[in-house]
């Protein structure tokens, strides 16, 4: 490895002249310092009026799988941000009351206690703010928040255990938003194959998903990290990645509708990418069915005629090369723990 | 307790004449060797050519759990059959496709395995021949069981689990239905405080539960012994049992449809109340919101102006004896087993 890198560097200066792009060889197939920065966080943050206890995520756990929690009741969180599929819903758009077809793809919930940007346009800022949107939304659980309240505070489980989560405190819109912003704070994926291959377990990736790595960071290939950038595989940004969906009569804006900049129009958070493997179909439109589709619209670029910002450079990576980096967000994968439902109380 | 008894029958005669009913002091509050015939046998039996086995139940769950089995992609078996709530959904009747109102509550799953008689109505006659219904129903899962197939062949992870569980065979209605068949197999009720009192702990049932056993088993009292007898708690009958809902305009005649015999008109099948306090609400059309409702019905009788047979004589049992039924009923919870949800193959 060594005596190819000596080699290359010594090829250096007329390899710069005929490509400005790195190869393979160049790649270091061990983790560098700087790589360090991908490292996530063992636990997301928690605000200083929410810290995560196992009392609140307890609560939170059976207030996110409980369908009482919806008009039909019928739907839960959990319909929707399923663990059975990465936190989502296998879905290209979610499916809200009475099974309507809904405008943007369920995110997952994974990791979404590492980031202040909440939902595809960013219109919530906290999983405490974001919690009872959902509920509240008429397209979508359609509850009335009043009666919720009262019924929640009549069940002698549920009331011993707000009371033991937030002693002292109501049964309100704040507290159980609280305790559902505490579970989903539980929901982490930071033990994949490419974390043990940062903490230096060379064997944790194949050589085809470091390459993949490197593919996916390198500025001159995937560039990928010009966006999904950082621990979590996000830059908290908004971008318009040139979807044909966004061409369409009617196109769903996206961050605009929120922050007015022709910048924004049809600009979507960058999600984060850990647990990728497990919540396809891909983008806010659900639009891409698997990874490789994903990688085929970057590297053939993104364009509407009706508006050039979205217009999206083609990547034109080999079909090695994107192979490599769909095998890399492979490896982003935290092996699943079994997931247990919560008690309920009954009716 | 033999003082008491001696007494009791010293008077005997003369108590005779005045009242037919037995009174709390004569029953035994120990068990019976007569009572052993309510012990339920550990694991249901299965067909021969469907032995429950580790990987046709581990299959038959990843299916049951699969909300892919439905065309909306949103209902898996376990959206109706829910463990969350006793393995039924906690709604008066079921919700099918895009929440269509259905006309009988979600039977649970609990000990099906022990009963040949499948669906309210009975039209069913195993496990494996009940499965696919649900699917193929356009009102509730609709599913096109061709693309089903068509999809399980094709997806590696199914497709190996598959073979797994039934070498050499198919993946068709046969193998999809036995597996599902398998997994229900395994969700069994046989160890609540009932079952441990029955095996000599004394300790397991409060004296009013024993007590609300006795009234339930005595014919004077109760009676509910003669519909809802032996290990899983049913006669293998239908019986008309004077809902409300049967008197209305169209009513729902119930085996009527599969058997048309004057006698079975508006007759359901005799539940299993294994994890019935789980269940609620109750009956086939949900009318009865709780247990202590539920002996409402039966203690002030049920009558249909319309048909007569439908007449259920009123039972006349004081708060303390329906009380005691209630608190009896309670006893029957086999104290769930955390449920671990399946690990289901990525889209």
């Amino acid at each position: 490895m060594s005596l190819l890198r000596t080699a290359v560097s010594l090829a250096g200066l007329c390899l710069a002249l005929w490509a400005s792009t790195a190869t393979a060889a160049e790649y270091s197939m061990t983790p560098t310092k700087d790589d360090q920065k991908w490292l996530l966080a063992k636990t997301p943050p928690a605000p200083a009026d929410n810290k995560t206890t196992p009392e609140r995520a307890a609560l939170g756990k059976m207030l996110f799988f409980d369908p009482r929690l919806s008009s039909e009741r019928n739907l839960s969180c959990a319909s929707c941000h399923n663990p059975l599929f990465g936190w989502s819903d296998g879905l290209p758009t979610a499916k809200g009351f009475k099974s309507k077809v809904l405008g943007r793809a369920s995110p997952t919930v994974v990791n979404a206690g590492y980031t202040t940007i909440q939902m595809w346009d960013g219109r919530r800022a906290s999983l405490e703010d974001q919690a009872m949107g959902p509920m509240e939304s008429m397209d979508e659980m359609a509850m009335n928040l009043d009666s919720l309240f009262t019924w929640l505070q009549a069940n002698p489980t549920y009331k011993a255990s707000f009371a033991k989560a937030y002693p002292g405190e109501a049964i309100d819109k704040t507290t159980t938003s609280k305790a559902i912003a505490a579970f989903e704070r539980t929901i982490v994926s930071n033990d994949s194959p490419f974390d043990k291959w940062l903490r230096g377990d060379k064997k944790a990736m194949t050589s085809e998903q470091i390459r993949g790595f490197r593919l996916f960071a390198d500025p001159a290939k995937g560039n990928c990290a010009a966006c999904h950038q950082g621990p979590n595989f996000t830059d908290g940004g908004f971008h318009n990645i040139g979807l044909a969906s966004y061409g369409q009569a009617n196109p769903d804006v996206g961050r605009f509708a929120i922050k007015p900049l022709a910048s924004l129009k049809g600009a979507f958070k960058t999600p984060t990418l850990r647990d990728i493997a497990l919540s396809a179909p891909y983008f806010h439109d659900g639009s891409a069915a698997t990874l490789d589709d994903v990688m085929a619209h970057y590297n053939k670029g993104g364009a509407t005629k009706t508006d050039l910002s979205s217009n999206v450079k083609p990547l034109n990576l080999s079909a090695d090369e994107a192979g490599a980096i769909v095998a890399f967000m492979g490896a982003l994968t935290t092996p699943p723990k079994p997931i247990t439902l919560p008690t309920l109380p009954p009716n």
